[in-house]
């Protein structure tokens, strides 16, 4: 399909930092002259975000499978993409996501260890060839990351993991951002004044090609 | 897996007497001396139900894509045979399910034509090889299921449809049940006595063999 405007995605772990840097691409990009549109996921629509509140809710009593848990985030992609990225795109909006596919391959591929395979085909299926035009990794150390997090408030059901279960997810992050040419890793043990230098040197960049 | 209990399976349309089914089956399955466990799809579990909610929802301004609402529904399947369906069969209860697999390959793929190797591959996913023991398959005109259903109350988002989507998902349904061997169709435009007796022939059948 043939669209105007660019789909720039942020990834993470959780205390990684995302937020701040969809502020300074946010920002930037308006700055550039176009429209963004931001959107998170799960969620970003009424039934994605009700899928979201499936999700993430700490269900006693009942053990929630990986499969279920894969199947409702690609659900809720699948709402996003039709019903709000491509439309936006297709308008020449640029729309830059707060999480993608990238958090599936991560979370569930990485951190609960599901067969690639099977998550590819629920790519394919959702997805189809729709990818990123650009996306901004935010790599921190599980442990800092997760005190930062803790600090923030109340963990949902995914954030209270154990710690192996976030280094094997950000394990997961570098592999794949080292595989796509369009993926930039922001190093945010930094001083939170060079990680913003960063962001904003990285997403100038892509503008200016 | 080493299995004890039997899974039952009913489906067929709207207003194909599946409830009243479900009830015969229940009591003879019951008389044989085995503990019944009821179930419903898309549904049975807490979470199952909350997926339910979502995928049944009338979602004014959003269009519900065709992957959503498959991926949802297999959700909600994974939660349900690996919470409740494996664990009961496990410990020699028989499983009775209004509705089941079946039901997304038929309205999904033969009602909103979803590519058929998609469906597979996502069954793959959540059910690996898992599968009924035995099927009824309750089979009825759309036109007068659809007639039998309204006269209970207000229609579902899926219920709303048109003549034609039930048309393709009965097709479908009537294709299924001819490939499954151990599925056994039973025609509901015939009187209620000649229905339940059928249903009843065709479960002592079942607990014979």
């Amino acid at each position: 399909m043939q669209t105007l405007g660019k789909f720039i995605v942020i990834e993470g772990l959780e205390g990684a930092g995302k937020s701040s840097a969809v502020a300074i691409l946010t920002q930037t990009i308006q700055a550039a002259g176009h429209t963004v549109v931001n959107t998170r996921e799960p969620g970003g629509t009424a039934m994605a975000e009700a899928i979201r509140d499936v999700v993430k809710h700490d269900w006693v009593d009942e053990k929630v499978t990986v499969e279920a848990e894969l199947l409702l985030m690609y659900a809720a992609r699948a709402q996003l993409v039709q019903n709000v990225i491509l439309p936006n795109l297709e308008k020449g909006n640029w729309v830059l996501g707060d999480r993608h596919d990238m958090s599936s391959q991560a979370y569930q591929g990485g951190g609960r260890q599901i067969d690639q395979n099977m998550i590819e085909s629920l790519r394919v299926i959702t997805l189809k060839n729709f990818k990123p035009d650009f996306t901004l990794y935010m790599d921190v150390e599980p442990k800092e990351g997760l005190k930062r997090a803790k600090g923030r408030g109340e963990l949902d059901r995914i954030e209270q993991e154990d710690l192996s279960f976030f280094e094997r997810t950000r394990a997961r992050y570098l592999l794949l951002a080292q595989q796509d040419h369009n993926c930039v890793v922001i190093d945010t043990m930094q001083s939170i004044q060079a990680v913003h230098q960063d962001v904003e040197l990285a997403i100038k960049q892509f503008l200016e090609n």
